[in-house]
């Protein structure tokens, strides 16, 4: 009755890890006709590669990319390469008729991710971006109270994603776990690694950002290049600041930066509405702060609610109340999802083409840094 | 239309200076028919007892507390003197016809509260002791849900009062600031110091305390003796550990300590309910924590409740919601309340006899220590 | 030994409380030469002055602040009006001689303000603003920090004031309380009122701003004013959304709105530094958040300090560890230091010319909501 | 190299369910010698185990425990059944030469514990019991800091285990999911559920307890029974509250229940030692609250220890800073260092030894309850 999904996974980095993990896991949770296969590893360094496969119990281990798109034993593509890749293996592999899992951001730019989304969808194939955040089950829970209705007219969005990782001058650009501080290989600094996840999330919270007004810095403007051995220019931005309007007439505020000493991964957004609000914080992912101007006067005060009970989105598979899971847990869920609108044909969201108005935002920002303007964004935000 | 309350105020240590900024604040911010005026200081070391007086506008200074009960010109004495003069300057001033406010704890024991009660309730002056604590508003706002019946059924009470001063063994026992640490000057440690804050907010939010069983340790067991300047053996509880039974058929825990390293003054306690639990912490005293299971489950939590709104106890004279009030504000609140109940000629709560239980509970604790045995307390508890 | 200072308030609403307060209290706590006495009270409707003057203990109470700046049993002047009186009456009261203390925001707009400085300086009058939150003890313990250098090289300024009490349409513009939503009586709405405070705290910590770009918003457009009782355009801006630049190359994040719901007056701020960070937050103003990269790593977390010890600034004055004080004693302080000033005879902070600053970087950015661009601030900052 | 450790697990519930997603897991993440295999999974409801075992890829099912003790196709067996059954299997599976894992609390009772003590030792097989919060990683770094002697002398220990889900006094003793109500499969009630937990990571942490006083009380007295289907007497206590003395001097005091509204599953504790003290929170799970009365005065505060750097406890395995890992992991851990002590020959803590320790503890718990005295435990504490 069980139907084999035969993966093909493309980089075994970190992102590779949290894929085979939920490759793996997925159906031991949740019911679901279609079940993974962890058939090929395709990487370059062919001694890691085979280590990561034997960990992980793939099949096959594959140097080329090229060599892999077109096998016919392969169902899906999931592409964990860095960032430059993306675009020309997701239109290959759309080409030869695969399933396309990939990677955020999409693309380096939206031009490119325009070409992306044109291959998916005309090849007809099922696509999505791991934009993991929006599974984590505090986060699906703000996204029911707001499709509710219960915040009413929104009146605030704001994110953060601070880190503090990159404050060593010492570190270098690229190289094993930096190609982030390439701009070579990422595209962007914490604009397209951090920022683009709050933006994907505030689009699917709160509707389309029309304009923008940014504000990006490089602190460490020269770092020695691992390609060159030279030390030279710093292409990324360490820290990106936004200011934004959504089409619903609420205000953005979006700040993400590599230099916030004492946070690791603090990637918070809170939501005003005139009659609640929510708030969340990843470094208590499991929590989702609430507030309803309506609770009586006397006892009205923020929800501490602990996002642990069956109730609560995708947590009925999981433990008992009180007992949390973690962040590879927002893969599982948004796999168990892709694996369910396979059996319903309904779209995986978020597909290429809902991450191609994420990308849109993202370079409006960039451009925006340039020209100390506000800039359009030309998204138009729909959930498809 | 107003009318002089003239205090004399007995010492001039902590509690006085915040005994004597009640009395000259608690007009501008309380409308009451009597205003207390600072008429006596006494205290026998008359160098600071001057400067004292100075600083606070006392229009006398007296040596002796003999010579101030039976002054005409005064007509209410304040004990802030340390325990052990509290019985002896209490019913003094009670048979000269005095109203008494006195520091808590009441006595050195219940035997000697008995005869403390017996002489303001035959004199028939007001009478309070100054457990400052049940007028912190968020604990006031715990008091209101309590007695509204929202919590239902109650399951379990707990308490802690958690220090961590006395860790040094260089601290001596007696001398300034330090008589806390004196038995023959404070009667007991941290159970008359420290637990009968619990025990007097538990009773009053929680009902009578029917037995006990309880465990000291002192710490630290010989000091310097500011007395006789020779290491003697320290006649003070340093910890404290109870548990008891309430009459309405919950259980309690208390632990209060100065071995706690960490806390400086942490006050806390939580009753849970049937339906609904409260939560409190004196370190974040503007903050009520309320649960009601009533809430909806996808957004049930603890709701943190900021106690500043104008609907919450006391805080309609003071500043605009959002803006906290501290720890001193819970004398002027006793003091409103005390003046309030001089015009309606209702009892100003706790008054000795309420303080008297208290007071067996402690010595039903400090027997259980000794005998290692659950004690009865003897206590008959209701609001008078 | 003590010295009268006589001082004459105008106004009595809100501050006129605040500062009355901190009068009639600082000498019980700071040991000063000056001893403030409450000599005038001016405001308009008589009743209710001589209400206020009698619950507080003034002297006089006057009608016209014009028969108060010359008076000469005055010998300061404290400006608690809407905003678009205190330049007039400062200039007067300068020009008289008298000392003045003005309620922030110092004035309407930078070209105002600076003919109060000139008033001022050329008079050689003391004269302070009361950005009070920087007397916070936690705030001052801010700034003990950065000024001791331990954030190391400064990369984010970030603060946000956070409010909900006008999302109610029926609000009117004016009238008791609501001046502030009375763009004639006020200036701004949020810039002033709010934001205001963080950019004092801001450049005081951080250094000056050099450009700004800002946008705001008017949610509820059109509102009754009570002066001609019909619906009009409302003149004030709701919230204010702010990206700038500081002259140590950090970058600065504000936000401020009267539109948070669940917030009642969540002031906070955060610096990031190469080294060190700190954190805090009004709604528990007597905490300050600490994060230092030098602690040892197994250990390092955010330090959540209890700012209540006797080595912690104005603390060693009030209570002991772990009892907190409230947003009152802000003032206190503030007088407190205004008074030692006229000991030193040093300049009161913030003075007029450092509330210009603020001023400034105010102007700047409802310029550049208007215009859509950066814009220069002209702040000259330094300490003076 | 490496080698397969066939796997025969007893019971499919909860446990059945965390146990089975270590052993698939595990070394995916910490490289080990030994591969589960999940070779034979017990269960009486055939077709719910069907099931199971279809879902997690268990090779065979088998309906009689007996079946399975002496398969030689199984290495160790896993005890995942109501407590009731743990001694006879683990026995007849020691004396088959199996390893086994055994589900906490060991066993009914110590008396029963200390045959099954003999039973693994005199078999010399490998043995362990799943108390896994010992494998937060939070919790293991409050050991290693203990361990290290940061905290000094140790003055407090304090625990609680809080739950809300028994108080509808609709629930049946016994039952899918409900057999910890039926004092007969379950032995007591939260005493070896919840308070056993506690016990045991209180004395791997601080130490032997010597001795006990406590209280239990069984709110609800008569509940249907599902097997009966009357409403019968209830055997178990549904709150137990605990002072105790530990052999190193310091006091005890644990409370757990399942009657504290608003709590799902709030597994704390807290050691407050001569320099330092730590505190935990199974809500928080990621987090390590940690002071140090060494660090400087006007920084000091509790660190708020985001545990989830390399350099904390199994954490290297995982994501990167910032990323949480959950509940179940624990169980990963736990089973990680099971196989890896199976390489080097060391115990596998908490071995039956260690546990039954906890056993003992447990039994005084509740003979003191009965007898109402402090009672002596028995326990010979000491990490072997």
């Amino acid at each position: 009755m069980t139907q084999d999904l035969r993966i093909a996974m493309i980089g075994y980095g970190f992102m590779g890890k949290t894929h085979s993990h939920a490759y793996r896991t997925v159906n031991n949770f949740f019911p679901r006709k279609h079940r993974p296969v962890l058939q090929v590893l395709c990487a370059r360094d062919s001694a890691k590669a085979k280590e990561f496969a034997e960990t992980w119990g793939y099949r096959h281990v594959v140097g080329d990319w090229r060599d892999v798109v077109n096998r016919s034993d392969v169902d899906a593509i999931d592409i964990c390469t860095p960032n430059d890749l993306h675009a020309e293996i997701a239109i290959a592999a759309a080409n030869a008729g695969k399933m396309v899992l990939c990677e955020k951001p999409l693309s380096i730019n939206a031009a490119e991710g325009e070409r992306m989304v044109r291959a998916v969808e005309s090849a007809g194939v099922a696509n999505t971006v791991w934009y993991n955040y929006r599974r984590i089950p505090a986060v699906t829970l703000a996204k029911q109270l707001v499709a509710e209705g219960r915040l009413g007219r929104i009146f605030h969005f704001r994110a953060q994603f601070l880190q503090d990782w990159t404050i060593s001058a010492d570190l270098p650009q690229g190289g094993t776990g930096l190609w982030r501080l390439d701009a070579g290989a990422a595209g962007s600094g914490v604009t397209g690694d951090l920022l683009a996840h709050c933006i994907d999330t505030a689009q699917w919270l709160n509707g389309g950002i029309s304009r923008v007004v940014a504000r990006t810095e490089t602190f460490i403007r020269r770092r020695m290049h691992v390609l060159t051995g030279k030390v030279e220019d710093v292409g990324i931005d360490d820290a990106c600041e936004v200011l934004c309007d959504f089409t619903n007439g609420s205000l953005g505020n979006f700040e993400s930066t590599r230099y916030a000493r004492g946070h690791k991964a603090k990637y918070t957004f809170e939501i005003n509405g005139e009659n609640a609000s929510v708030a969340w914080d990843l470094h208590d992912l499991h929590r989702l702060q609430y507030f309803d101007h309506r609770d009586e006067g006397i006892i009205r005060g923020w929800h501490s609610v602990h996002v642990t009970d069956g109730d609560h989105p995708y947590m009925k598979q999981w433990w008992v109340p009180g007992l949390a899971i973690g962040y590879e847990h927002s893969f599982i869920h948004q796999l168990a999802d892709f694996l369910g609108s396979l059996e319903t044909g309904a779209p995986a969201h978020p597909t290429f083409r809902d991450a191609l108005q994420t990308g849109k935002v993202c370079d409006a920002i960039l451009r925006s840094a340039k020209s100390s303007r506000w800039e359009e964004t030309g998204v138009d935000w729909r959930e498809r």
